[in-house]
């Protein structure tokens, strides 16, 4: 058993727990940095491990599959060896990439034909194909190779894409059974319950996928463009219908507010590119609230970025030097915002895990969320 | 006295010393980092000092004086405090950048007109307002506000120039005499040497310069597309005739072998944006040769960037891994790249420092100009 469930709230369906892998523990909740092709981006290694105290990172085998490819991931050894990580990875099935990145995509049953972004060169991606990419990544968790429906779409469409999805699951399961990893460690397979805003199809799915036994769950195809009650009520519907003794991860949420509703929920682990997407343009989240630092209020403050931060970066610059970096369009300043904010992520997932611990989960969460939502 | 003549190569001109400032020490011969805005690109303050091991950074006068501003510098407490850097800081005088990079200069007797490269807008650098303006940034070394001729020019112009680039040098010594640092703490001012390649031209003006007393001498209007061969007679010339006891500097120099030379001719400091610029677009300066991270050589090669790399990023990343970065145009490659370059040539210059103390320059320099020309 790879999870080990270690406290429940009272006061909400929020869990801690720690899941085990080949290259150490992940204590949950916990948020998941995106290292999109084996870098999460302006950020070194060493300040994910040492600084962010990042405990998993996320590689997209869509990406890497395009870059640097499959013979030099191979070559390399796998993800951890080539980018000098060696902490878990876990790395997504390419699915979503393929309908978001892509051109003249095509899914039929089969799987899905695409045109690479970078060059149009052509690609097939199967669910068996998704597998065999990601045991030459390498990663610790491993993803089910799923079609993840735009929002919004038509029931029929939902329910036709949530039957192929739980086909494809099958299939990249059985192929898995047959080819072992390649690097000498565990990598765990975590199946993606799809169903869009309809609450019978996720319960169905939810409930077809739970009965694969899995070390842990998914789910997808939220967060893409459906109001944020919809994203609550569907990850509510479907954690309760979860096993309780596996870890839940939501893909591609959110927002820290988000974050810390869906914990609030039952969710353990979290990805997104949000930290790190917009730091780059600016937008620093602290635990005070969100600041645009372009905005000529900070021209003049000398303080910290956060009073709360954890990071070296929050310790070393300061408000007013942020702002200039970026005004100068200098890449430490982008550096910098990366590093603030993912440091701030795992903060504020760590803060959640020991008020969880200590059963003060509810009255910690209550007292955040406008915080995190306020404007400064 | 702020310098101390340590040793003196007994083959060559070579020297070793110590510079004193009130931020610190400078151990020669130095190479220091260029942080044109504020930040050395791409690379973290406690990276340049516990990684790179930078003693001295430079800032420059024109690029801080557009952005961030004075007000902001000012109000900051200078750039020490600004940018997090507690160690020494060299500032330029502005020169060069005006003549480099603004729009529309005129040169008179008074100083110079220009319009910013930023937003065209108008400003007025004369030898007083330069040394004011590196007053408000507060660096430990300042420079003299001097004219830089192009090459090639005319003897004439050369002369004119040179004429002038001394009066504005009394002009500029007079006006700091009169207005003390804001800062508490002291500013070693530098003269600088010009007469572009000719020969009585420069004695004149070393000679001139050397009449100052000044706790060091820069020399100035080199590298500026002429042939090496000139590049170090007249490097050669000018520190025959400097004082023995100074430091001398010369100014944005170059390539990890024409540091060597010019360290053999007497030269203790120098700077460059090469190690970063160059490394922002894939050239690897090593112990071993030149690298150009994005040949399909480098693709599978699993091993590190430099068997004798002195920083952290030398033993995590391999040149397959930075050579992907490359080729994905990620943030981390300029990164890696940056912090390689300089961690190398501040490797280089305490190579030539130890073989220097220890009497084995001459044959160090033998040994090592070939191996750093090569193009592996």
């Amino acid at each position: 058993m790879s999870f080990k469930l270690e406290a429940k709230d009272p006061g909400s369906k929020a869990r801690a727990g720690t899941f085990t892998t080949d290259h150490g523990e992940i204590q949950t909740p916990i948020f998941m940095p995106v290292g999109t092709m084996g870098t999460v981006k302006a950020v070194h290694q060493r300040e994910l491990k040492d600084d962010i105290k990042a405990q998993v990172i996320l590689g997209n085998t869509y990406h890497l599959f395009l870059r640097p490819g499959m013979e030099i991931m191979h070559a390399a050894g796998g993800l951890h060896k080539f980018m000098g990580w060696n902490q878990p990875i876990l790395t997504d099935s390419g699915g979503y990439q393929v309908y978001s990145l892509a051109n003249n995509r095509k899914i039929t049953e089969e799987g899905v034909k695409f045109q690479s972004h970078i060059d149009g060169s052509r690609h097939f991606f199967t669910p068996e194909f998704s597998m065999e990419i990601q045991r030459q990544i390498g990663g610790d968790i491993i993803m089910a190779f799923d079609e993840c429906p735009p929002f919004p779409c038509t029931y029929e469409y939902a329910s036709d894409s949530m039957d192929l999805t739980h086909r494809w699951l099958k299939r990249g399961d059985s192929w898995l059974k047959e080819n072992p990893p390649l690097y000498g460690h565990e990598q765990h397979f975590f199946p993606i319950v799809q169903g869009s805003v309809f609450p019978d199809l996720r319960k169905q799915s939810a409930e077809t996928i739970a009965k694969l036994e899995a070390p842990g769950y998914a789910i997808g195809g939220l967060s893409v463009g459906e109001p944020h009650e919809d994203m609550y009520a569907m990850c509510e519907l479907v954690c309760d219908l979860l096993p309780e003794d596996k870890p839940r991860y939501l893909m591609g949420v959110g927002t820290p507010a988000n974050i810390i509703e869906n914990i609030a929920l039952g969710v353990d682990m979290f990805d997104c590119v949000m930290p790190t997407r917009n730091g780059r343009n600016g937008m620093i989240f602290t635990s005070e609230g969100i600041i645009n630092i372009k905005n000529k209020k900070w021209e003049l403050d000398f303080s910290t970025l956060d009073p709360n931060g954890p990071t070296f970066v929050d310790q070393e610059y300061s408000r007013a030097y942020l702002r200039h970096l970026f005004m100068a369009n200098e890449y430490l300043g982008r550096q910098i915002a990366s590093i603030h904010n993912l440091g701030f992520y795992l903060w504020l997932v760590g803060e959640a895990r020991t008020k969880i611990l200590s059963g003060e989960f509810s009255e910690w969460q209550r007292h955040m969320i406008p915080k995190l939502q306020t404007r400064l």
